[in-house]
C-alpha cells in the first residue's frame, strides 16, 4: 500500500478498526502514512493512548456524552471527526468552542452505501453551515464507497464505483460552489483504492483490510494483497467418519460473511457448530490436530481476541495487544 | 433456577460460557449450584485463578499442549474433564500418572446433537477403559442436547427432547451393563431442564443461559426466566426518513442467532449496517438518542465485551468485568 502510495501519489489514511492496534498504525505511519481512521471514539482513545495519530473518526459523534468525550481527546490529540447533520454539527461547535479548541471537520456524504452521510445535493449547505461554526474547522468531504469493497468481479466493481465516484464529484462540486475549499477529499477502502486513484480530485485513501486480507476479500478480483491472518485451531473430537469438530465456533471466529476457509487443505471444508465449536469435513483427523483457518472477514474475527501472535518461518517472533479490541462506541 | 432445584430435588452445574464471569460464577454457588461447567480450559483457567469451583468442562480437551495445561489446572483445582475418544482418554491417563493426578472423567454420549460424543452403544466400552485407566477417575455420563434448547414450541420440544433421552438412558444402561455406576448423568440446557428433571435417573442440570436470557430464548414456550441482557447503543445519523444509523454493528451484538429486539419499543425493527452499524427503521429519531437492544443470542455478544454494567432502577450498582472473554481454547 506504501509502494501503490508513492507511485500513485495518493495520501494513505489506513482504517485502524480493521486491526485495533497502536502497534500497527505505527508501523504504517512510519511507511508514510498521513494518520490513522477510527470508525469510533473508544478506538481513538487508545490510539491517543499510545501517542499515535492523527486520527479521523469515521462514524458520526452525537449525544452530550460522546461529544464531552471528544473535547477531552481533543484537547489532548489531533482529531478530525465526520458530520452529517447539522443540529450536530451547532452541537459540536457549542462544545469546541466552550472548551476553546477547534475541531477539524470532514462532512460525510452518502455516495450509495445508504448509512451514514448527507445526500451529495445537500453537501454544499452543510459544508457552508460547518464552515460559518466558530469552534469547527472545515477541511472536506468524507466519501466512503463501504457496499463496492466486495463486489468481486472487477470490471462490475469498476462500473459501480463509477457511479459512486460521480456522486462524490458531484457533492464536491456543490461544496466548492458556495466558494468553499476543499482540501481533503477522503475515500476508498481496499477494494476500490485503485479506482478512486485514477481520480485527481481524490487526496486520500481510508483502505483498511489490505494487512490482514481475509477469504472473502481474497475472491475480489484485481487485489495485490495477500492474507496475513489465521485463527489457529485444533481438533477436539472426531466420532463422524470423516467430520471431526473444532475448538472454533462463533466465539472464535467471525461468519457474518461466510465461513472460513482452512489454510493449505482445500479438501477440507468448514461448518459453523455453534457458539464454541466448528465442524471440518474432508478426511479423517486426529483429536489434537491443528488447523489454520482463514476468516471470511477480519475486521469482525479481530475483534474477538485480545493479542496477535505473530509468526514468521513457524517461529513466533511477537505477541502485539489488540488494545482498541471491544471500544465499539 | 435455585428454586427449581430445591422444588425438583436436581442439581445444578450452571454454563459459566455464557457469563464468563467469577463474580456471577460465585453468587450461583452461594445459591446452590454444585460448581461450575466451563466450555473451554482457558475459562476454567480463570474460574481457577478466582478460586471458584469445582469445574466441569465440557468440551473435550485433546493434543499435548491443552493436555500440559490440563495438568497444571488440575494440580490447583478440582476439575472434572469430559471425553469421547479412548485414544485421548489414553493421552489423559498418561499424563495425570506421570504428574501424580487424579482426573475425574464423564463420557461424553452424543444424545442428538452429532457435535461430539460418544454413539449411546459405545458409552459402556469407552467407560470402561476409562474405568480401567490410572491416573482417571469415571464419575459417569455427560450427555447435552444443545440441538433441543431452542425448539420454540413446548409439545415440539418435549417429544424431541423425549427421542434424545431415550439415547441418554440407553447409554446410562450400556454403561451399567458393564458393572460400572453413574454418579453422575449431567444434561440439560435452559430450554430443557425442566423436561430433563422428570427423569430419576438424571443427577445435575448443565443450564447457562437462564441469568441473561435472549430475544430467541423468549421465543422459546414455557420458560420462567426473564431477559436480563442489553446492549446499549446510540443514534449516529438519521439521514433517511424514518431510518437512523446506530452505533452498533456485528461488532457489537451478535446475530448469529438473528437481529436484536429494540427493548420497550416495539415499533422499532434493526437491521444490521456492518460491523460497525445498526439501523433502525419506524421512527424519526434524534442523533445522540439512546436505544437499548436485546441480543437475540447472550453467549455470543457477551463474548465482545469485558464488563457487564449493572444496573437496577436506573443505577449503576456494579461493573463486573467479563473475565473470561476472548477465552476460546
Amino acid at each position: 500500500m506504501a509502494a501503490f502510495a508513492a507511485r500513485t501519489g495518493k495520501r494513505v489514511r489506513p482504517h485502524a478498526k480493521t486491526h485495533k492496534s497502536p502497534l500497527i498504525a505505527r508501523m504504517q505511519l512510519d511507511r508514510g502514512a498521513i494518520g490513522l481512521c477510527c470508525a469510533k471514539l473508544g478506538e481513538a482513545e487508545i490510539l491517543a493512548d499510545a501517542g499515535v495519530g492523527p486520527v479521523l473518526i469515521t462514524t458520526e459523534i452525537a449525544g452530550e456524552p460522546k461529544i464531552a468525550r471528544l473535547v477531552v481527546l481533543r484537547r489532548r490529540a489531533e482529531v478530525m471527526a465526520a458530520v452529517d447533520d447539522m443540529d450536530v454539527a451547532r452541537s459540536l461547535s457549542d462544545a469546541m468552542r466552550a472548551a476553546g479548541l477547534v475541531l477539524d471537520v470532514l462532512v460525510d456524504v452518502n455516495i450509495g452505501q445508504e448509512r451514514t452521510g448527507v445526500r451529495p445535493d445537500g453537501a454544499g449547505e452543510l459544508s457552508a453551515c460547518v464552515a460559518s461554526l466558530p469552534g469547527l474547522q472545515f477541511r472536506g468531504i468524507q466519501a466512503y464507497d463501504g457496499h463496492l469493497q466486495h463486489v468481486y468481479g472487477e470490471a462490475e466493481r469498476h462500473a459501480k464505483w463509477r457511479e459512486s465516484a460521480d456522486r462524490m464529484l458531484a457533492a464536491r462540486d456543490d461544496v466548492l460552489g458556495r466558494g468553499l475549499e476543499v482540501e481533503i477529499l477522503s475515500t476508498a477502502g481496499t477494494g476500490t483504492c485503485a479506482f478512486a486513484a485514477e481520480l485527481s480530485e481524490v487526496t486520500e485513501l481510508q483502505a483498511g483490510s489490505y494487512p490482514f486480507m481475509d477469504c472473502d476479500y481474497g475472491r475480489v478480483e484485481g487485489l495485490p494483497y495477500e492474507s496475513s491472518l489465521t485463527v489457529l485451531t485444533s481438533v477436539v473430537s472426531r466420532q463422524r467418519g470423516d467430520v471431526a469438530v473444532l475448538d472454533a465456533g462463533w466465539k472464535a471466529i467471525s461468519t457474518d460473511a461466510g465461513v472460513p476457509v482452512v489454510k493449505g487443505r482445500s479438501e477440507l471444508a468448514y461448518t459453523t457448530k455453534g457458539d464454541e465449536h466448528g465442524g471440518v469435513h474432508g478426511a479423517r483427523m486426529t483429536p489434537g490436530e491443528r488447523i489454520e483457518l482463514i476468516p471470511s472477514h477480519c475486521d469482525t474475527t479481530v475483534n474477538l481476541y485480545d493479542e496477535y501472535v505473530c509468526m514468521r518461518h513457524g517461529v513466533v517472533e511477537g505477541v502485539w495487544p489488540i488494545a482498541a479490541r471491544g471500544r465499539i462506541q
